[in-house]
């Protein structure tokens, strides 16, 4: 990855710190609510229009999840912080050199003024800098202050999940939606899949040493600005497995129990908030401490074969994002 | 361990099944209460009188844990259910033809009439047979009735503690302490510490394959019927490292942080709730298969390198029991 | 479950201890000793002819597990002792007065004589007292040589496994195969799944509070003397994963990744050992503590999505066991 | 941290990636190889000299860890990698630039040219970008060969440590060494302790998100380029417990045995190898995922009581360095 001018048509590499925070879209806001708050352990920190935002205790944002009242479920936007206010400059001049059009927004509960834009597969993305610090009320009355404060409360309800994770986006053209984020935005590209026809099914970007922090899998169905799953950060193998108990306790469909992935080495869960939205209980992930590591490609037969213990996965895992698309086709 | 007729002055091998539930008196209820459901993690399934019943999940008993108000922490008294009800008789003969004082009680929440009487070292223990079997009000939606009956809810508060574990009573003999509880009750002795002098220190009892179910420990203050600990079980040693995150959270001293026992290789965490009364979180011991072992003897020197990482225990450890007479002594 | 006076047709309740050792058989004898050390992390403590006998670090006796070169893979024999030697001889005289034939032994490595018969299913058992106490050769440098004794050295190879657990037997007959567990041997039985038809298709049975510790499950081909698994235990879930990671580095094929059983809240993994036999690393079961507890009924639906977390077995898990007869059925 | 252009006094922030390696000096090399592969796990790769070198399964350069001869225990250098080679350039532009001599080395095992200089506390750090990556002879049976390749083998032996993790330096002036590894070498400082009077006693140093990867502790006897500890990293809590049953099963001293930090929420456990070093198995910090956060300072009272859950640390973690010249100053 090639090293940019500051005003040029690329940020420089690390101007992009990492994704802050997603927006959800789900049909039932109430019953989404309840899901992050009482079965993953967010924490509601405020409210606005149609919007509640939420957050894990290790974010040290406010608020890393925001769940908006929609007629279909998906993802809204994807919000990305810069490392300063200097490197969103140069992120929205290299934009604008690239020809894509943006606008600024005001800003949001948790942080200011936002720069939004389309990527290529249709998601929005808005990059921001100015953000709000969680401040704990009171600290932890064992702990020293600053302890809880940088940590975060143990023992919330259910899963208490840390933090967002990854989020993983379906496009119809992986190759275009990954080559946008490399060029543009700075993300480095540790996997790919190519199947057997030459096209890229699959993109593992990041925008440090964690494996994968933004994926883009291949839409099927054609469609534009679909989410795969969003994921949630524990920190223990152990707390994926009683995440799963806690699903199975609480009505969560579980759509893949615990297992291993091989890409990223990570430790996953997945199931379905009551809107719809495919969410994911992750841990484990290798750090990619290699600055300029070669990609690496993976053939579609080594993909299919891609969990680290042969799991398999059900249909629904390549066939179903959101919004659910496919009940209009089936009706054309 | 011999065999013996059923009217003769021993109890059959097994007549005792396992210690269901322990009173533990507080002075201060309402604190206690609350730290055993928000803290530890069980549910209030009953109050009469002073008294508050609370359960853990999978104990398939109404109640494991009675908590009364008492101007003093202690505990008051010990309830170990027979196999069936031809033991009871068989127990509660033999306990007279040892000369041992006992009456009937009409039952408590939770179970039927109980043989109440005071074992040497001067605690209260109650046998009873007939039971009363939690039934859940409704099964899980994700999982099959029977197994919601029997397997209890994860991701419940705090801890999350799953059921009553074993008890450790300070008594001024320990010798005799533990002769009666393998003679007149049928408990194996499977450790025992052996001072320099000869003297007994602490003994491990069992009634089955787990290694500690009840433990007497020297009263150094030559005290009778106070109390060491309480324990409660959870399945993984990652629960007892995050129950200690919870302690710390919720305010709850920890007297010794998360180590390996040698002896019955369990992994452990103590504090103490706030009627005074030191609890212990723990997992992990090894079963003994074996239906006859051998006793092993420790000395006191391998006692004091006793637990397996080389962990020092704090004065508080040997010194500290409930109620705390050390008051009273230090004032005469 | 009724108890018996001492020369009746049924052995009085824990006459019988615990499962103590199986015999596999194997066509591929060095593969399957490399196999039991290197990967599960057994060790070899005595040859003798054509058998290798084998030991967990937390096995009590010299050996829980014997190999015998074989035509075909499958179960030799099960070996249970008794807690002392008049149970062994109420049980024999017991088998005796139902009909029962069996023949004496003169031991094999590691135990005294044997009482040896065809338990109904075909399955060879035998019944034995004198046992061989595990002694180390030396302590541990840093720890008592009582406890280097009694809990066994980790960090062994492979998955470390820290003794035998259980034996799954596949039976033409599953009530029959499982009323005589009950009634000439002492078991109990905690679950059973009843088909729709009526027919009992899997019996979960115990000697003590072990949810498990010998499974008949039912021959689908209407064989006789077949084995579904031998089940090794560790202390924890996360061994159980690395457990898996460990199996796909040495090329030991996995057949269920690690999930969470719902009939005894087990964890486990299954493959297959080079010989052919299925075996399982598992941890976790929840103790019977009720000395008496009502047996589950479940359903063959309820069984379907018996495993908690609904992940699906392949076919081969009712279909395969060993020996491998379905290789003859289908040339018929 | 404000950012500098090409040429100037300060790297750019990023130019270096990660510390890649540490070289310890031992005056018993072929005790502490054998300890480094036969209990941390991991392996030789290649012998030079009087040096072995080795590494760890999930270290994508040929070697974490280079152990040497020598009469006295310590660290010999520190080896960083730049993120490329422009940056490397920058970096010792800008070292010439504050008058820090230094030397361009040809390289070694498993790395090219590197520029070796002394940094204020008298430790050598040797700058390089070129270095070999690890190729696996064969990919393991059951994994694609871009698994095995990235993830590296599991149950390798013992604790089966991944990785080189952090390195912890006794300074003679705390404050001095952090601001040169801010200003001169692009870390960021995410914790520091402050005594009552003013001084700096502890810096928390990193390249990266990750918590810690460079720690200055105060050197109490006023000594220069002594070593606390080298810290190896392990995926989970229960392989950190783990790892305390196999130094006692090893005969390795346990310094402090399992326990959660709190600056950096990272779970440690300390022992000896037999060149008398301080080693630390290691798992679990939070990333700091803010780009630019404040930097968190500890009143020396909040230290005292620093780690997670009350664990006293002993006088020889304040006392303790190597080479341990506290015998020299002794015999003055």
């Amino acid at each position: 990855m090639s090293e940019n001018p500051v005003s040029g048509r690329s940020p420089a590499r690390g101007d992009l710190a990492h994704i802050g925070h997603v927006e959800l879209l789900t049909p039932h806001l109430e019953q989404s609510v309840r899901c992050f708050t009482d079965v993953l352990g967010l924490t509601v920190v405020g409210t606005a229009g149609e919007s509640v935002h939420l957050r894990g205790e290790s974010e040290y944002e406010l608020s890393g999840l925001k769940l908006t009242a929609s007629d279909d479920a998906g993802i809204g936007h994807l919000g990305v912080r810069t490392r300063d206010a200097q490197a969103l400059a140069r992120c929205t001049a290299a934009l604008a050199a690239n020809g894509v059009a943006g606008a600024w927004t005001e800003g949001d509960v948790g942080h200011g003024p936002a720069y939004a834009f389309r990527a290529p597969g249709g998601h929005l993305v808005e990059l921001y800098w100015e953000t709000e610090r969680f401040v704990p009320e009171s600290p932890a009355p064992g702990m020293p202050p600053l302890a809880r404060d940088r940590l975060g409360r143990r023992g919330g309800a259910g899963v208490d999940v840390r933090r967002l994770d990854h989020v993983n986006l379906l496009a119809p053209d992986v190759a275009r939606s990954a080559s946008f984020a490399r060029e543009a935005l700075g993300f480095s590209l540790y996997d790919e899949v190519v199947e057997d026809d030459g096209s890229v099914s699959g993109a593992w970007l990041s925008l440090g040493p964690r494996p994968l922090e933004l994926v883009y899998a291949l839409d099927r169905l054609g469609a534009t600005g679909r989410l795969h799953h969003v994921a949630f950060w524990v920190d223990t193998r152990e707390e994926v497995l009683r995440a799963a108990d806690i699903f199975v306790d609480h009505g969560v469909p579980i759509e893949v129990a615990p297992a291993q992935h091989t890409i990223g080495r990570s430790f996953f869960l997945y199931g379905f908030e009551p809107g719809g939205n495919r969410i994911e209980v992750t841990t484990g992930a290798d750090l990619v401490l290699d600055p300029d590591p070669p990609t690496r490609t993976w053939t579609a037969a080594e993909r299919r074969r891609g969990v680290g213990w042969g799991t398999a996965f059900p249909p629904s895992w390549t066939e179903y994002g959101t919004p659910d698309v496919s009940a209009n086709l089936h009706s054309l």
